[in-house]
């Protein structure tokens, strides 16, 4: 299982668990240590990919806070968890740490059922604070009041309603709770909003807190004289508050203790006030400022999207590595997506284009750079980017508001009751549809199909190739079309190097039949549509006369084309990149029913259990609907229909 | 159309829409305007019923507003939308108000395609900032410069995530944006959260405020003279800032000019200083102190939560008017719930109450006050509601969280990735599923089958009764189960006079035979189920035997049974109150497909369209499900089985 590749330094060869962390070093010794981690995560990460930049900034705080907290009884919860390498690694799964991201290896993000010392699942971001607080009230309301929460949370995570949400509930519960504000001026893309613009002017703002740091040195130090010390504590602060400092600050309105900014990448200094601040009680927060991508040079100097995750690269000279194809490559669905908005806007100045926090992962940046007016970025909060257009679409503008399929879910009641209950013409772009591969779980984007189609008003369309997605994003912006709209499509590339195709419109609700045949027919939806068309296409050979259509919309179906299906075949094959339970396939049940057909059909899609990662086409292949398995299932299905059919029940 | 019964006071009358309040009267005249319109409101809803407390508490705000703003040029938000009866009473639609909130009438919301005043449809909280910034950002960037921009929120629905995210975008946006923050001190129920404290705390920090109040007056008639003025403004303004005052707002943090509190009852003061700070530039924010059911002293004096919609009452004694039934009447099912969770919690340690903002709508007011530790009223805030109980199970909790099923969309996310995916033991207990009455569209709880059975390891259940939801919640608890469970129920009352019923364990994932029969059967879930049965033992009379299954869980199905009911019955009909598209009778037809049964299966449940408001049993007559519909449904089905079946392919 260890892959000798990767050595550990000196004293990380010694750490097994925290405990070996805090067991056998002084704070003194915590530099080196976290030298030795870096070097070891820039090892793994250059050789076998991942994230790099977020967990690079947060060696020390991750040493640091294992350090002085006593995981995993004291708990610790890392919002998004792209940052938590370290705390992998210094948690019992440093030897396998190769396999991270890896199918049936290490997740990239905590987990709690891989780690007892990952105390809460994630990938979205934002959560954190509201976790934080749920343990640390259930360990309150069974005694356990020694017990330290932290949560550990971006500046750009804090932007999410969620976060505020956690905050706003966290200042009115007595609880052991510290929220680690671990503020690198970014998300994945720059960090947007006032709530920046404000960290920048703390940060910046010297008086108020040379006069805090001193002051709560002391605290911290008072507070372990005893209960008696707390109330102590208590007036001390007020009235610092009241009328040493005569500030109130942003979190303190929040009932929140505020410390910092501190330097987060001083681990001694970072120790030490953790300490302070773990016997303070009630709700605190600790500004950290850091940097992604910290202690590896071209990671600190170049861009730090670049850097997010930049694939595999030489660490000595900082170069990515780059296969160059032998021949044109298709493009990513998110660079069509990127392009095609500008063309569109170029000629309808209606169009104005959203994203929440995703500007380089949606193509977004494309239009960012060309139209700066007309595309915004609104951090991240997707809730609010999907009123927000609601809002925009009420005055005659057709916003594209580009969201990743799963993201989506968190703003899901925006989507019913400000977009479809008003059928407001808002175009959502649902990146990431489908498995999304090594990220796993928390990122596929595998129930947008079914939770979209049960709101009235909604189109809901999936392209199976860039010229389809071209289409359909010019249909859905056309003065005639005034429903809203949903296009989804997969993370990754398409099918056609030559994308650029001239734009057509796409009759709402139709779909297309790709592929001819007799025995069977195959309905896809989307770009899994690709498998589907080379499974019948091999098929043929097979002595298999497969016919395949392309639906393009889920709703509202294309009931002709329907009709003509069920008319001709006994057997069907629906297969979509996206949750059998009330999915596509069961959209076409569902026709079926309505209109007393009676053929024979298998759904193929994403299975109802938690898919783990691993990349696109091995999750095809483990759900059981890339051209392997559908090709299986048209030769099971034909085969058997020359035997009998006992449990088929006459009408 | 008009009903003569409700008379309009002397000036009342005299508008018609905002342009004759604005061109008839003067500032002095405001206060008789207000007295007018509060009387009519009083009027109406005293005999017809509806939201009352909210309207009340902003009638002064209201006359202000369309006053000040030149409305519909300039946009006004409500948020909620329950406060705005005096809006729609002054804009048009006076004379049809005594239809508010009636079957085909006045919808009890804001709604866009009701006026052209009503600028954004509402109903769930928190999204007034959102749009009013998509609306301002569009109209900028048309040109239209002079155009305002204003959101009404109260302060119970700023404490919303939605709220926040919507505060920090337009803090970076220079946009002609007025958030009027109506703070009450609650939203339905009194308001909570570190927010409601702050917001008290500047109500009474008068040193601060005095002086900003002259500054701001000078401020507004500064602005007019230019736009040079723009930029003294702006200087002046960032001194008092910084060196004057030395207060960080928490507003300000966010970019935001706050302005107030002032007293949301001086109708002329409100005119005034809305006027100044409309010619202020940018986003900005007037805190306006109000009082729920203001005007009216039972309403004053008494609970604001018994009158924000008390029913019809005698309006000269405030006597709300019951009616007492003669027999023992069956309790709602909220307060099934509210009962049966302090009975299970008194055995059960591990069971904690959480409920975002209804602790009267759910009834889980029973619990904070039997049990105030152990019951928690997050504020409106139902993301974090879900993945607070998230935190509280991974530490062994057992929390029941209790959301409107339409609100329960808000935390969908939450659900998915916290919840579900880490297979957390959270009891979801969604209230108003179904179609919710007067409430409407915003308000049915019509997708949760849908949007919750295509969602791994979650249990979907829902009770048919007062019994079984009593069973469904003990079995939820038991140490045994382990899965995410939901339990969806309506709005109102159930049918069993005696519900106290002993509990007894439910084997997650089995329905029950209710009735036999031979012709046909029907399959129902959840409370609808008594609308099915009464219909079959109905059909019985009309020489149809319909045999009655209460599937009780839509996820995981009782295949036993489904075999039994595919095995037996060529026609079968499912009934629900929730979506067809996806929901539970799609759930049938799966099963049907994946064991090859090919019989006639009629789906009733709510269509695929936006249902509007009226009672429940009016909406399940137009849905098509209630008994009526099911036995024209069950007749027409069995009858068409003796003509020919052209249409159904055989296999």
């Amino acid at each position: 299982m260890p892959d000798p590749t990767f050595k550990a330094g000196e004293y990380l060869s010694q750490i097994t668990y925290p405990k070996d962390l805090r067991e056998k070093f002084s704070t003194e010794q915590l530099p080196q240590v976290c030298d030795e981690l870096r070097d070891f995560i820039i090892d793994v990460v250059s050789q076998k990919g991942g994230h790099f930049g977020a967990s690079l900034g947060v060696v020390e705080m991750t040493v640091a806070l294992h350090y002085v907290f006593d995981t995993p009884y004291d708990q610790l919860v890392w919002d998004v968890g792209h940052q938590a390498y370290g705390h992998k690694i210094l948690t019992g799964r440093r030897e396998v740490f190769h396999t991270n991201r890896k199918y049936k290896g290490l997740s990239g993000f905590p987990k709690i059922k891989e780690s007892e010392y990952d105390t809460f699942g994630v990938g979205h971001s934002s959560t954190s604070i509201s976790a934080a607080l749920g343990m640390a009230v259930a360990n309150r309301s069974r005694g356990q009041l020694d017990r330290h929460h932290v949560a550990v949370i971006g500046d750009g995570a804090m932007t999410a309603g969620l976060a505020f949400e956690g905050l706003n509930h966290a200042g009115v519960e007595n609880s052991n709770l510290l929220v680690v504000l671990n503020d690198n001026c970014m998300s994945i893309d720059p960090n947007v909003g006032a709530l920046k613009e404000y960290l920048t002017d703390i940060t910046t703002s010297h008086t108020y807190n040379r006069v805090k740091d001193e002051v709560w040195h002391l605290l911290g130090k008072m507070s372990r004289f005893g209960p008696n010390a707390r109330e102590i504590v208590q007036k001390v602060e007020n009235s610092i508050k009241s009328s040493l400092l005569q500030h109130s600050n942003l979190f303190e309105s929040l009932n929140f203790r505020y410390f910092g900014p501190i330097d987060g990448h001083d681990v001694v200094h970072m120790a030490k006030v953790m300490e302070d601040l773990r016997d303070i009680p009630g709700p605190k927060i600790l500004h950290c400022i850091t940097k992604k991508g910290k202690g590896y040079k071209p990671a600190e100097e170049g861009s730090a999207t670049k850097w997010h995750a930049p694939g595999i690269f030489n660490k000595d000279t900082g170069e990515i590595i780059k296969v160059t194809p032998k021949s044109p490559q298709p493009p990513k669905y998110q660079d069509v997506f990127g392009h095609t908005i500008v063309e569109l806007a170029e000629k309808n100045e209606k169009i104005v284009g959203v994203t929440p926090a995703m500007p380089s992962g949606s193509s977004l940046n494309i239009m960012m750079e060309a139209m700066p007016d007309r595309a915004f970025d609104v951090g991240i909060a997707e809730q609010h980017a999907v009123t927000f257009s609601a809002g925009l679409a009420t005055q005659g503008m057709r916003p594209f508001c580009n969201i990743y399929s799963s993201f989506m879910q968190r703003a899901y009641d925006q989507v019913v009751h400000d977009v479809a209950i008003q059928e407001l013409p808002v175009i959502f772009c649902l990146d990431r549809a489908g498995v999304a591969g090594a990220d796993g779980p928390t990122h596929h984007g595998a129930y947008d199909i079914a939770y979209m189609r049960c709101v009235p008003n909604l189109v809901v369309s999936a392209p199976m190739n860039e010229e389809e997605l071209r289409n359909l994003m010019y249909t859905s912006q056309l003065e005639e079309t005034s429903e809203p709209f949903v296009i989804r499509y997969p993370r990754g590339q398409g099918v056609m190097p030559e994308w650029k195709t001239p734009f057509r419109k796409v009759k709402i609700g139709t779909g297309r039949r790709v592929k001819s045949g007799d025995d069977l027919a195959i309905l896809s939806i989307g770009h899994i549509g690709n498998e589907a068309l080379a499974a019948a296409e091999e098929l043929d050979k097979d002595g298999v006369s497969a016919a395949h259509y392309d639906l393009r919309f889920v709703k509202p179906l294309d009931e002709v084309l329907l009709h003509e299906v069920f008319g001709k075949f006994n057997h069907v094959i629906t297969v979509e990149d996206g949750c059998i339970q009330g999915g596509f396939g069961s959209a076409v049940l569902e026709f079926m029913s309505d209109h007393g057909y009676a053929s024979q059909v298998v759904r193929l899609g994403i299975p109802d259990r938690v898919v783990e990662h691993g990349s696109q086409p091995q999750l095809y292949a483990e759900c059981g609907y890339d051209k392997e398995a559908i090709k299986a299932e048209a030769i099971r299905l034909t085969s058997a229909s020359h035997r009998s059919k006992s449990n088929i029940s006459a009408s």
